[in-house]
């Protein structure tokens, strides 16, 4: 009876653990409370926002075991606005919410590598985060905000009607690549903003180092913005005791405007700290070469974890963008908050 | 062997209540089959509605210990229609949803008491549902419907962009305050819809006995409108065969117009059913104390459990509203309808 | 120490699976690769698609036993647009989501039948699937696109505010009802879009063979459109090596313009590999009994089962409509694709 018992107990287990194996319900809210001034203009407000750190999201994910080495996985991950911003703050209407904006894919993986189609990161997004990416630097507090893809440069992370493919590892070494088709191409009406977007990335990680190069296209049939290309270039070094990271891109359009823009970050964790100082700057240059417009922000903050999931965190960022030739300023922004970011 | 499958039966169990333990999907169904009746144009319609009794909703939520009493605590709760209402009912259109529009907090909770952020109810609509809510007064059945808020008075239930602190309990009383930042401020633009929401409540919960007393101050930057004050005091006492419960609140512009709005509950549970009766009235007065509006609202009900999770209920509401002066009606609305709450 | 650990073992498991029957989260991706052509205009453009097998869908649904045969039981399944389609292709803007927007019921399920209140499928909309459904023709694969519901026949498949009841089966045989109110009913607002919906069904389901007939009746208040009947016809038969279905559908408006709608199909079952060819074919009619409009549409496809809930698919759909006496054609579209399945 005993054995009955016990047979009984794991086989509803293996069955219960299977059910769950199916999806997982994860997310993460990150809110605080801050200030956000605008220094051209002197005004300044109080707030609670979302998204200092990291995007506020949900998100359901699993993956299928098909045997031989293969398995089918599939990830839906939408955002979530728990501070509810923008013109209806106190009302119940707020931003009407789009399932799968940040990720709705399915794919296969397996020796050959992993083949994800819907709407993702693109192959360009990935090198590009390994730079300005650390506790501080993936969102709102990263001082690459409103200093990157502020000329002709703003980039898509993340494309919809996407095939993306990316390597196994080969001694450290992969290859990426994503293409996402333009389903407005046959329309030539020029309000349909159809864009097209090829990426591909090289990355090499190997134990404390990891470095990728990365170059993307958009191509679109609306006039005077026929085709920008992206390059990047970034590394990060991980001392132990400090993580090192620099970045560097460029965006070019047709007219052979172009952006510079660098970045260069360190982290240092302290016992339950983590603690962040990040610098980019980025010159705008016209089809002569000569510059036209500078920008460049810093940000330092800290992390303090409570646990795995949740931490506790404080940040500062100012970024600034001027005329090259007049001075004049055309942004100057400051941003501070405290907050807690929770994984679930 | 023996043991060795139990210990991998316990341990394969923890792993699973731990993933679990991570998220907790839930949610409320609540339609039902019902008429509806203007009074004032004798159109009445049959309709199957959703959340007579209480808001259909589906929610994520969960809990993270964090040793030495603490916790992290959030919660994303959803607004559902499943009755899709509104001028697309039949087509695959119906209103956007926004993950998150009745409740989307991160915080902390310990000996301290607990602290959030992001959208949820205010502190003073705790002490308000205090009185108004029994089994079928919580929503479209309550007899305050068209009763109470219909002057001066539309209070804000819930507000984004909010820090609320709840206390611990002291013997049983309780001190809440939220505050929800308007983040329209800096902006001159009327047409902006922002809003101050401060909010602080005082509670006595021993044994049968729930007081509560709280305020409520709306401030916003829109002409003609630029605060509001909230009061409320309620109270119910459950005998054990029946509980009864009252409320006063009074609402108050900067111009001195007043809405006093006064509610009363009877609750009889008996067996599996749970008798509802309330009745709600108010008086709109101006800034020389004359009364300028008169409404009333009447509503009888019960709930039939079939389980803990599942009822079958049925209502009837009838509410009205006059010019006090000419005795005009301005309302008179008539609502009755049989249906089922299921919670999951 | 043993029975005490098992013991714990059990009851723990016994509250692990209690907790998960409350609610299980479903879903499906359906996404591909593949070229549509408008061959009236030789426009092409290569997609990403969603649904061409059967719609992307997320979903929450549970049961729950309240003895004696009895069970409470609830479903809310979304569209998902993993490919996110349309003007905003490449921008974080797409398609806004409404939870429920497929089904959104609870009920109740036990000897007398099923009983259901939301958002659901008509019972009309089940027989018409038991023709035009197989791995093929459930979504845009149909040779029935383009080619039914093109004339004046474009039905309801499902509706809002529906009340919908379900016999149990008499040896094989059911009968189901469906009725959805006009909530717009009493509103003389012909801008207002309401519609009261009334469906039948009956079916016959033993052993291989399938049959089932039923009706839908449309009844709006819009000026000349007021009133549109449905009947339809089906059949299949599983002869185990290959299974065949058909169908007939006729939609006829208050003023006698009609369209009969026939489908055939075939599906055949190798091994891993599930083959499915399908023919559809429509004729509209004027009230005097002239054809006006001839339609047909001819699809082919097959499956690729790589587990029980992925497989890969391709498939490809030709479908055209013409005017019956200039011969002029008002449509012709080809579709070719090839995908991935997957449900979670």
């Amino acid at each position: 009876m005993k054995k009955h018992l016990i047979a009984l107990g794991v086989t509803a287990l293996a069955g219960a653990a299977a059910a769950q194996s199916n999806v997982s319900v994860y997310g993460r809210l990150d809110l605080s409370v801050g200030s956000e001034k605008n220094q051209l203009t002197n005004a300044s407000k109080s707030v609670v926002s979302s998204g200092l750190l990291t995007t506020s999201r949900l998100g359901f994910r699993g993956t299928e075991d098909l045997g031989g080495g293969l398995k089918a996985i599939f990830q839906i991950e939408t955002t979530l606005d728990p501070d509810a911003p923008g013109t209806n703050s106190q009302s119940g209407a707020a931003r009407a919410t789009t399932l799968g904006d940040r990720t709705a894919i399915v794919g296969l993986t397996g020796g050959f590598g992993t083949v994800k189609l819907g709407r993702t990161d693109t192959s360009f997004d990935d090198i590009r985060d390994l730079a300005v990416s650390s506790s501080l630097w993936d969102s709102e507090f990263t001082p690459t905000k409103n200093v990157y893809g502020t000329g002709r440069s703003d980039y898509s992370s993340r494309a919809s009607n996407q095939v993306r493919y990316e390597s196994p590892s080969f001694a450290g070494f992969t290859v990426g690549l994503s293409y996402a088709f333009d389903e407005e191409a046959v329309n030539a009406d020029p309000t349909k903003n159809g864009v097209k977007v090829t990426a591909l990335n090289a990355r090499y990680k190997v134990g404390a180092l990891d470095l990728g190069v990365a170059t993307q296209k958009q191509e679109t049939y609306l006039n005077g913005n026929p085709e920008i290309k992206y390059t990047a270039l970034s590394g990060a070094y991980n001392f132990g005791v400090t993580r090192l990271s620099a970045g560097y891109q460029q965006a070019k359009d047709a007219t052979n405007t172009k952006d510079n823009e660098y970045s260069i970050g360190v982290n240092v964790p302290l016992d339950k700290f983590n603690i962040s100082v990040g610098y980019a700057s980025s010159k705008a240059k016209n089809a002569a070469g000569a510059t036209t417009a500078k920008g460049s922000g810093f940000a330092v903050g800290a992390t303090y974890s409570l646990s795995k999931r949740t931490s506790l965190y404080a940040g500062w960022r100012d970024t600034s963008r001027k005329n090259a030739v007049t001075g004049v300023k055309s942004a100057d922004e400051r941003l501070y908050a405290a907050g807690i970011r929770h994984d679930f």
